[in-house]
């Protein structure tokens, strides 16, 4: 698995992911019926590093990273990630972690923090808890799961 | 004190409190050296519903209210507060506050959470705990505070 900066010409495989994943609704909190320029204009955002995780040619996920905030806030990083659905328990959601953990640092950012983590989504929060994150906050409801209902946020965070 | 929708025509003084605030670099996680042009455009995005608060003709105080995220969390409300320098200690954030938990309730929202209130911003966070909100988390030396140095930035959240 080879974790890569994203090009112009992965849009299609990046859609390919992020669409089924913002559709389901159950992750992220994003309109469910977001365009697909939408959504890549959102994922592509200006201020957003764009990576792809590939395997024999062929993309598995993606992430982006960004300052999570400005000013003096601006050391502290944001990731989101979104695995393809039919490579789900390949290690593709690990390997753009590590590569995210990584890069942040060799940007220099100081700290990386997920502001909204859907606690529905154990598989994610065990595998960043591996990776030395911790639950440093919790949002009571905070998220209209489409098949749970109301269920809580938490906020991860770790140094670097 | 009066709370009230922002108009076109109160840039200027919203600018004149927004400016000093920004400058100073305390409290808000945005660039000290934002231009005006820019923070106006930040404090009037579009989805922020803006206010001033208003005495005797002046303007005060602003605050903007959003949608803290999309999708299944664009329930939870988010404000950011400000109060001219020369006014604090006059109860302009208390009435701002107040003002903003009864729009939330009207306009839908079933929380409100603030990303990032600065832990050495103690008024701040005495006042929105006098509102009934809860510290839910904590992000260790989030916040690079220009006399301070690295300062734990907090996360509040109250149902509505």
């Amino acid at each position: 698995m080879q974790v890569r900066s994203a090009q112009a010409r992965d849009n299609d495989a990046i859609w390919d992911i992020i669409g089924p994943t913002i559709r389901a609704g159950e992750t992220y909190a994003l309109p469910r019926d977001m365009s697909r320029a939408a959504a890549l204009s959102y994922w592509n955002s200006p201020g957003h590093e764009v990576f792809v995780a590939e395997q024999d040619g062929k993309v598995l996920g993606t992430y982006y990273m960004r300052a999570n905030q400005q000013g003096g806030g601006s050391h502290v990083a944001n990731c989101g990630y979104m695995t393809a659905a039919e490579a789900s328990g390949r290690g593709v959601a690990r390997a753009m972690c590590a590569h995210s953990l990584a890069h942040a640092g060799a940007r220099g950012f100081r700290a990386m923090q997920f502001n909204f983590v859907v606690s529905s989504n154990e598989r994610a929060i065990a595998l960043w808890e591996g990776f030395g994150f911790n639950i440093v906050g919790r949002l009571a409801q905070a998220f209209e799961h489409p098949r749970l209902g109301p269920v809580d946020a938490v906020v991860m965070y770790r140094m670097l």
